[in-house]
């Protein structure tokens, strides 16, 4: 189904209309979904097919955005690896035993995703069958640098200290980490799309935190590992970095298709050095959703002037804030179907 | 005095070698910090000119900086204003009424800094007193914008969704805040110079969260406000934003001397753009400070470089870490002044 807009828009094809859809849009602002995570923790919505496949359809019913993107976590991955991974209620993802020494590198494998990850291609293929060609399905997971920066930390640190410890002091020991994780991420993402996934979105979340030559020195060499290593006829494959406007040029150069630009940046500067070569995501502040109508169409509409009619998906800088009203969403999914109509 | 590095490199004279000292290092880095922070809590350390000045003078003794920074906080201004501040041992500043309404506004006023905030003017006498001629002393408090997120906010918030609601909704109320925080702002750094600092910094902290379109439109205007109504003779105007890289075309119409980059901010590119007008301050990661002595040497070696030898001053990108051995610190410092002489 190459001929989805979101697709086409993603490899620069002509589209009639800019295809939109929400980073998070499978989350709390929805009360369906909250409805459903009354009733299991959110490790377990990720492990049960059925659950991730019905929270995972809700904003395509609700808010009719023109992608799914399958509900999951960018940490899923790493537990078959070796790491126990919690999230405490109230609290981030937590990782009990971090990875701090060479030999705990050690005790990390690779694995094969239809052993401990299955429930993710049960998921895919429950999505696939009940969005029925109406719209591309979306993969994802964290980008090698984000967990390694979880591994390493154990939970989300504000300042990074042991992976950049670690990166200042001993870094030719964090690149073994790097390398193994990224052969990780690789097979997992292949993975899911030989179980439907349409396009992939690799998030880089913690990657905004590195200076320009640090982020080329210990987190792009592997993001390009990975690309390098999917099977994508036809599945674009989509990078985002929040914060990361600073690393734009590097990312340029990593074999994506779609460089996922954060609110912050400038989307027609973006749209000047890297829209010849690539499609660009976003990138709408995810506040601007608590704005009037009248306000959210404005918004959007400048967004739209600055990322021009090919070669743009719509999407917000970050993901959807829990206490969005459902209506304002609908209401920004409105404006964008409605002004990215291309003659 | 206008003869110290620091005000010499700050307006871009000539200097036989670039200056450093370090945000946040009068911080708990220091082991003699330490021990006077525990027989007083953070806003008594503030409020108390004799204990202001010890820690202010510390890391001149102990690390050999190029400057003094007053020892205070960035929203100490605020409380004579009529909002109350607490720090909670082992949590941020809270403002537990914040301000979120008109009416809210209205509660707050300009003072006379004489009036509510002369500990400050008896701690920086205190400071000039004790440095006696070394070294320059710098002032220093928050911008408007970041104030103004602390008082609606109330606390550290995560995506700021009080202050940015407020800002798609209803500009022209939040503009009447800014507008008086900034008022505040003015005679708040004037005090400072009329009583002894020899430079002022801004910080606005939560600047960085803005799209460039959103920060020129909330932000800038008060930060330029306050920079116009400054008596500052002599005394250069140095201006930061933690993540700020993509304001910096218009922090650099602001009327500021200094514009001070944080470590994700590429020094070079910074330099070529606005080097012919404006000092740059930074920028290295605090986190390279973990480094092994030559990592140290290596990363200020590349800072140098990238900044050329008029118009920088040598910093981090953000505050101190309070985990860095302090022989670190002073590794860090003297390789800035042994590689850092200009011929």
């Amino acid at each position: 189904m190459a001929d989805h807009l979101l697709i086409r828009a993603a490899f620069r094809q002509p589209v009639e209309r800019t295809p939109v859809w929400m980073m998070r849009q499978a989350g709390r602002f929805l009360p369906e979904y909250r409805a459903v995570r009354e009733k299991a923790d959110f490790l377990t919505m990720c492990k049960t097919p059925e659950l991730a496949a019905e929270v995972s359809l809700q904003p395509l019913e609700a808010v009719d955005v023109d992608a799914v993107i399958f509900f999951s976590d960018i940490l899923t991955m790493l537990e078959p690896m070796g790491l126990e991974l919690t999230f405490g209620e109230g609290e981030g993802p937590r990782f009990p035993d971090p990875i701090r020494t060479s030999a705990d590198i050690d005790r990390l494998s690779v694995v094969d995703p239809a052993d401990g990850l299955a429930f993710v291609g049960d998921a895919l293929h429950l999505c696939r069958e009940r969005i029925a060609g109406r719209v591309p399905l979306l993969g994802f997971t964290g980008a090698p640098y984000t967990l390694a920066t979880y591994a390493v930390e154990g939970c989300t640190g504000k300042n990074f200290n042991h992976i950049k410890r670690w990166y200042y002091r001993e870094p030719e020991t964090l690149r073994r980490l790097l390398e193994k994780i990224a052969d990780q991420v690789t097979v997992y993402l292949n993975y899911q799309i030989e179980n439907g996934a349409q396009a992939v979105q690799l998030f880089d979340t913690w990657a905004g935190a590195l200076s320009p030559e640090d982020y080329r020195e210990i987190a792009a060499p592997y993001t390009r590992q990975v690309i390098d290593g999917l099977h994508r006829d036809g599945v674009p494959v989509i990078l985002y970095i929040n914060g990361g406007g600073h690393h734009l040029d590097t990312m340029a150069t990593l074999g994506a298709d779609v460089l996922s630009l954060d609110w912050r940046t400038d989307m027609a500067e973006a749209k000047r050095k890297y829209g010849a070569t690539h499609c660009l995501q976003g990138n709408l502040d995810p506040c601007a959703l608590y704005g009037t109508e009248a306000r959210i169409r404005q918004e959007v509409q400048r967004v739209l002037d600055a990322a021009g009619k090919v070669g743009h998906i719509f999407n917000l800088g970050h993901g959807m804030l829990p206490d969005i009203p459902v209506e304002n969403a609908r209401c920004f999914v409105r404006a964008v179907k409605e002004l990215g109509v291309h003659g």
